[in-house]
């Protein structure tokens, strides 16, 4: 909906923000009603993620799609962020995040609510990315999905009866810290075997470094410096298309480690559906298999053939839209 | 509530039947709307399991007890059945049920309704348990618990916003068969490392039994038969009493698995509770310590401060007043 001529003139065509706070970037954008993104921005933040770069430039650039839409004849009635790291729900506090070192106890909610007059929906990003796709995404024809959001790490949301499962204390969704083998590899929280360590982008990294540090033949030994610190995920799915079989064994052992955590997902909760986003999801062809396998061996054989497994529609904009929803339904 | 003469006298003072169909006796009760058990059945069914004698028996002891509650001035106004196996909850079929080899599609819900003419509300009896304890139970005051119900297998409910969540298929709540250690031990479903294979009965008989045939010391090999066949969960916990080394650590190993388990739960659904009832639990002090230790580790830090776990209050009523609690609010 870009605006035909009756929308713009109309005052009363209400439209929200979604931000998605991303670690690299905050990314930004006017959503209709209708869920379709409108005008949107991209702040690189690289290199500068410290509090006082952060909240002003979240403002300048809420203020700046707030005049867009006004030019337009729209008014923008409220805000929806996804933020990564533990959200204080009911009081709008970014507790802590992975992302941004400094943030802690962070008032985000009432901070942007005072800067720019309008109401404020905070939450999880994963959470918003999984109302995403259940708004506009793969999962709109379902009630209940998990979606998994796959890349540095491995968040999760959770939709039942539409909605968001936000847990006792608004931390449902955790999926990414699993224990997936109890003697498994660290993982960045300081447990071990979570499926994060497994299948995520850092988990792969990890399986590679340590491979070749091993002695192990690849590819990838090319590609990294000599004590292979710089491998990255992309490189495996890279040499994993080429051929390479140390490769395509860790985006089999990634795929193994998620059908078992989604098969636990599945006995579980019996979602309708697992949607699966993020950059990971890239290499699909690459771990899928193994999951379906464990699934298929893990999960109760009538959920196996009912539950729909997919990859998310909206890529990287579930965020955003998820967010900008969760704001609508507060309107 | 034994009835004082307000209740006797009126004749639409409504009170529910609940049922439990368990492995070796139906137990069937008359409940009031407050909860209270009021005239009790349990009929002993070791030994005649078919589904040409226990339908009849179902029958004859419902109309039992609806002429008791006339004759005391009470009406039935509907009955609630929990079963083992897979229910098909929308045509209150069993499915299958592990207890009762012969029971392939029975539609139970028909069947009562039209001998005793009255609706008949049939789900899982480990969702009838959870909601037991959710209403009358441990889980009074949460609105968000997973109850396990620990005995010759593992079963599951899950309460959601003060109502059993049912999952897309009626399915949700196999708790015992997510995987806890992907190589573990064979399960009676046919897949490794279920919890089911580490914290039942059964999984910590089979423990004991491959113990001592490996030639491991143990208090059981004495209560055993030569070739340790007969060894069951309760000599497990009466040597691990009396200081036997193997029993304490089978037990220890059975809430290690648990912990893992409990973990994943508190990660994914972020209850307020959990509450472990079944003839397991009578061992807690066993278990529990390395129940803790696993979900003090594997749960989110403020997560493990704030979810309960805590035994069953209604011990083997559960799921009777849980099966009679959601007939009541089918009226």
């Amino acid at each position: 909906m870009t605006g035909g001529p009756y929308f713009q003139v109309k005052s009363h065509n209400c439209v929200v923000i979604g931000i998605d706070l991303g670690g690299s970037a905050i990314r930004l954008s006017t959503v209709s009603r209708s869920g379709r993104l409108r005008y949107s921005k991209r702040v690189d933040i690289s290199g500068k993620r410290e509090r006082r770069f952060i909240l002003p430039s979240i403002i300048t650039n809420i203020t700046e799609l707030i005049a867009i839409e006004k030019s337009r004849g729209n008014k923008v009635g409220a805000i929806g962020i996804g933020s990564p790291g533990i959200i204080d729900l009911s009081r709008g506090i970014v507790v802590t995040s992975p992302n941004f070192m400094d943030w802690k106890g962070v008032r985000l909610k009432a901070i942007l609510e005072k800067a720019v007059h309008l109401p404020v929906v905070l939450d999880n990003d994963a959470n918003a990315a999984a109302y995403g796709e259940k708004w506009k995404g793969a999962g709109r024809k379902a009630e209940s999905l998990v979606c998994l959001t796959m890349g540095t790490g491995i968040g999760g949301g959770i939709i039942l009866n539409g909605d968001v499962w936000h847990g006792a204390d608004g931390m449902a969704g955790e999926v990414g810290h699993m224990t997936v083998n109890p003697d498994g590899p660290l993982c960045n929280c300081g447990n071990t075997g979570c499926l994060e360590a497994y299948s995520s982008a850092t988990g792969m990294v990890r399986s590679a470094t340590e491979s070749i540090k091993c002695g192990k033949r690849s590819a990838l030994k090319k590609l990294g410096t000599g004590d292979s610190s710089n491998i990255t995920a992309r490189m495996i799915y890279d040499c994993a298309l080429n051929g390479d079989k140390l490769s395509m064994g860790i985006l089999a052992e990634a795929g193994k480690y998620l059908g078992i955590a989604m098969a636990g997902l599945i006995n579980i909760l019996n979602p309708e559906m697992i949607v699966l986003t993020g950059a990971v999801t890239g290499a699909w062809e690459f771990f899928m298999p193994a999951a379906k396998q464990e699934v298929k061996k893990r999960a109760h054989e009538v959920l196996t053939a009912r539950t729909k497994i997919v990859r998310g529609r909206l890529t990287d904009t579930a965020g955003i839209v998820g967010a900008a929803g969760l704001a609508l339904k507060r309107l």
